[in-house]
């Protein structure tokens, strides 16, 4: 993983040519380069932890404390991680990157870094978009990265009862190896899937982008085994329980702050035999989030199900070159000849066999041809397919020349949907339209469940000088995720709390009684706080 | 309800006339009748609340002290409970059945029992079968009982997003006739589903006979408000979420000790145009649980899916009249001819619009036809649709004839199915041989998922002499939760912890690390412990 941004050179691929013209024209963006500095030119505070400390880490674990270990982990992947680093600012940068060779390794891990205060902050994937890796070190003596990347087997496939076992550090493309050999597959595909652990996506409760079939990763858990600073937590494999409260929902999107998963069962299924993506384009956004209603509902929804908003249709359109945007081009007048009028991009994906997806491919076209969808065809569909993964790369180029883009997410019932969407597009546009940079903002619904579904917002403006690019986006995440919590949406649906969202947390925990709860319990298993502080609680 | 036992007397129905023989012949069950004392028999201690503090509560809610309120409200309706009821010793009985009128009231009883130091047992359906209502007075001036009866409205049905809030005292009948008229509903339906409250449904974690087809209660919630001695606890209804753990699942379960929950928000389905039930022979618990799995996984179950193994099988056959358990009866000839040996009844049935549903039998039927199994026909499949809720009826009418009759539940994967199903069966069998009261064991499965399923075993036996009955009880399911946490299955599947399982709950838990958490979180939120008090926590 690059320190300054995402995956490799070789994999960056290019920024689509209508990008930049496209930005140039609608957001006034110029035309400078902002590359990151030099890895050697990155401010990096000496390491705070003695050589008598460090001599007791190495005794139990890999230690590294060399400019490029402790830089890539000094943060995340969100916008305001990716300006720091660029800049060469990693502040707090971990003092040691620390790699236990096994469970037992990580446990001893956490109690010599509790007997010592040493902050501690777990390491999977390091994707986290929300300030899930950023170093506190107020109140410690200083800041160990617990890299679990040698706890990357797969332990046990329990056939019969479709599971597997694994360990917390195995990432996205590892663990469908192994499984894809023994012909299972987990399913869980979100856009960060090349880099993250299982480990992390079970701590932020992640969800992947054919999660509608599939099922989030806290509907795919079945058992998870932890360590802590009071000792294991081990929540064994079991189908389902009225033994009290399910503490699994306590350690899923605990996020490090109550121990560091080192185990979890998984819920795995055969390797379909084949998939199927298409596209189609509806009339409205109204219209297209009625027809995936009416489809989750009945139980027929497909796989994976995507509804871009007229704006993020209009942008995603125009970068792929296929539109122009007028009614002249070829899209639009193949669109026009079925009478599709405006346009919502809608893209839909099935996995399993041919017969099954056949069956399940006509009730969708009908349900999209009722709210006077037109098809697209399979090419569309493949192309989205392709660039699953490309997202963040994208954002990389971006950066490169000087444009803000970042993303947030939300869920909440089907007759709420619309008043949110309306709500964070109206607050993102408003904050940034008053800093004097207006922004493009689009949206989709990617997450469909029976009772509502999520709301993913792309946004993208010129990027403020440099020096005052974190407080413009500051200023725009705080007027959205104000305008979130007002009109009654999660703070996130599936990027987890981290340092980010900590100060809008409470509504979803039910206010002060359930921040309370959540105090106690973590005053309870990290007496002295040193799991990955600062995250999630208020 | 009787406060001896279940339901009431018109709707008792009678003792099927082949028990009485089969328990003679089988256990050695006597001919003496143990009838329940009468009520003004019942050793009712004195009200120890003084006349002030019953003043305070009759300001807040309805409050009843006489002997048929306290007497209902002492005891669930697990076996121990209605042996000490019906012996007239409702041992710790409430001193005050108080009932508020609304949320706002539960809170304000809440606070002066938080205050003054009372324990409080809510009490929504009072069917726990785990001691979930046994007045716990050791440290407290006095045990109230907190009726949710008045709490019973249908607040709100959201049409698109397919839900309904409701409040948390309302029963089972009355919700489905609730929902039933904007053409819902929720389609849970425990044996108890007749008494049951929503809020008591949740609290425990209940299944019911649909949850295989229709999702557990925990899979139905979406939101949920909790009064607790320290505030409102407000988890707004959301169709997922990152935002932290999901405390929606550390309320549900609780059990009354972490707050009372006043209001539910869950999802609803549309009323089903047609039901189909149907019952099966296959050859042995193995090809059936084998056919149910390969049904469950492909995502192909039926809505109610039981498996009795060949004990149930074989009682129930008899109970019914159907078989005389020799191969000269009609029912073994017809197996008989279709090469069936032996047999275990299946009892399945389909939830839905009759297209759908006889798409869905005839991929059932083929499972069950290549498990070596035999279709026995609608009618006997209504025949158990039309018993589903009388089994406590027939209860009481065995423990008037000198019967112990109770039952307990277990889940796990579907690997370690098997060894879970023998060894709880023979520490059953194994305890009462001990005493010298054979049993009667058998086991069904109930509830599918994907990666195990239920177990459900009934334990019948002839009763000990008045006044050991208990300890006889208590023997053979002490041998019974040792057996299930040494197999690796769950406590229990549905019907919670209560008193009866909290001395077995750590493994669910994940171990003291677990316990302790759960201990934190009850003292965060009811620092008096006021709250159902020696319930769920070890």
């Amino acid at each position: 993983m690059r320190w300054w941004g995402w995956g490799t050179d070789d994999a960056a691929g290019v920024l689509p040519p209508a990008a930049l013209p496209l930005l140039r024209e609608e957001l006034g963006v110029g035309g400078e380069v902002r590359g990151p500095v030099a890895l050697d030119e990155v401010a990096l505070a000496p390491v705070a932890l003695g050589e008598p400390v460090l001599d007791r880490l190495r005794a139990l674990a890999g230690v590294r404390t060399d400019r490029q270990a402790r830089v890539l982990h000094a943060a995340g992947k969100g916008y305001v991680d990716l300006v720091r680093l660029r800049a060469g600012r990693p502040d707090g940068a971990p003092d040691a990157v620390v790699t236990p060779a096994d469970p037992d390794g990580v446990a001893a891990v956490l109690a010599l870094c509790a007997a010592e205060r040493l902050a501690v902050v777990p390491f999977g994937g390091g994707t986290s978009v929300v300030g899930g890796l950023t170093p506190v070190r107020e109140g410690f003596g200083g800041v160990v990265s617990l890299d679990l990347a040698s706890l990357d087997a797969l332990l046990r496939v329990d056939e019969r009862s479709g599971t597997a076992t694994v360990q917390a550090g195995v990432q996205g493309p590892e663990l469908e190896r192994l499984l894809g050999a023994r012909g299972h597959t987990l399913g869980h595909f979100p856009q960060s899937f090349e880099y993250v652990s299982i480990g992390g996506c079970v701590a932020t409760r992640s969800a992947g982008q054919a999660s509608t079939g599939m099922g989030r990763i806290d509907a795919l858990v079945t058992g998870l085994r932890c360590a802590t600073p009071s000792g294991a937590w081990d929540l064994a494999a079991r189908p389902a329980s009225a033994a009290g409260p399910d503490l699994r929902e306590l350690l899923m999107g605990s996020e490090g702050t109550l121990g560091v998963i080192t185990e979890a069962t998984l819920r795995v299924r055969p390797v379909p035999a084949s998939d199927r993506y298409e596209a189609w384009m509806v009339p409205s956004f109204a219209a297209g989030v009625e027809a995936l209603r009416e489809l989750e509902q009945a139980g027929a929804a497909p796989d994976v199900a995507r509804l871009s908003d007229a704006d993020e249709t209009r942008f995603s359109l125009a970068l792929s070159g296929a539109t122009d945007g007028t009614k002249g081009d070829l899209l639009g007048r193949y669109l026009g000849a079925r009478g599709v009028e405006g346009g919502c991009l809608v893209v839909v994906g099935w996995l399993g066999d041919p017969d099954a997806i056949s069956r399940r491919r006509e009730r969708a076209g009908a349900a999209l041809r009722r709210a006077g969808g037109a098809g697209l065809g399979a090419a569309a569909g493949r192309s989205w397919e392709h660039g699953r993964y490309h997202g963040p790369y994208l954002r990389d180029h971006l950066l490169d020349h000087g444009v803000m883009a970042e993303t947030l997410e939300t869920a909440t019932t089907w007759e709420n949907a619309f008043a949110l969407h309306a709500a964070v597009a109206d607050a993102l546009r408003g904050a940034l339209q008053a800093r004097g940079t207006p922004a493009l903002v689009g949206c989709h619904v990617s997450h469909l469940y029976p009772t509502g579904a999520s709301l993913y917002f792309t946004v993208v403006a010129a990027a403020a000088p440099p020096g005052a690019e974190i407080e413009q986006w500051l200023a725009a995440k705080q007027a959205a995720s104000d305008a979130i919590v007002a009109a009654g949406g999660t703070i996130t649906h599936h990027h987890a709390v981290g340092t980010v969202h900590r100060q809008h947390v409470e509504p979803d925990l039910g206010g002060p009684v359930g921040v309370a709860m959540l105090r106690s319990v973590k005053a309870a298993v990290d007496p002295t706080g040193v799991l990955n502080p600062g995250k999630l609680l208020p």
